[in-house]
């Protein structure tokens, strides 16, 4: 169970305060840059195509069992896997994004991601 | 990036053969049984609840670049960044369910789930 990371994100976003708690809650477009090994992989993306991304939320607390929802204390404590807290056990993000470009043979242009410049891509799927 | 297992598939899909190609496509119920330790994460789950379950599909082949989706060879030959597929370089699955029962402490029955009996779990979220 040994992750290779297949790319980075590259974004606006540079700091973990500047990402948004919810997808879309003002989530910039980004950059999926794609290592060359895995160009293969990514045969058939065209911009429209709606993905899945799985990310390695590198800066996570992997001991947090349970958390306030939204960092809203008014909200109960609640077990993080009943949240989308990036603080988890497998800190592994999951994205649904709209490719609008691809950049070269191996970056692809996304509509809007919380995901921070740096992050590291674990996968990317078609979504349904 | 090292990933720990929070708890293990418990379904009646005994062979990789008998899992459906897609989500919902005649999947069993299932449980997902969860390490005693990761009780705490747990907190608030109820049945009703819609989650997304992050599994690695340990009997995947991580070589794999590209295939013919649903192994219809009709299909063109697509990375399997574009596709459903198991085989990629991290295999991990995404899979929505709805909780259905909790089980004593730290077991979920879910509805409807294309994993195999012993396939690890690494993440539970709320779905959006």
């Amino acid at each position: 169970m040994e992750l290779r990371p297949i790319g980075v994100v590259r974004s606006s976003l540079r700091e973990r305060a500047d990402a948004p708690n919810q997808p879309h809650a003002g989530a910039p477009e980004a950059v999926l840059a794609i290592d060359d090994a895995y160009a293969d992989a990514l045969n058939r993306i065209e911009p429209g195509d709606e993905l899945i991304v799985l990310t390695w939320l590198h800066l996570a607390d992997l001991e947090v069992l349970q958390c306030h929802p939204q960092d809203d204390e008014r909200k109960p404590l609640t077990g993080v896997f009943r949240t989308r807290s990036s603080d988890r056990p497998n800190p592994i993000g999951v994205h649904r994004v709209t490719v609008t470009a691809r950049e070269g043979a191996t970056a692809l242009r996304v509509n809007a991601l919380e995901a921070i410049d740096g992050t590291p891509i674990l996968d990317l799927k078609v979504a349904l």
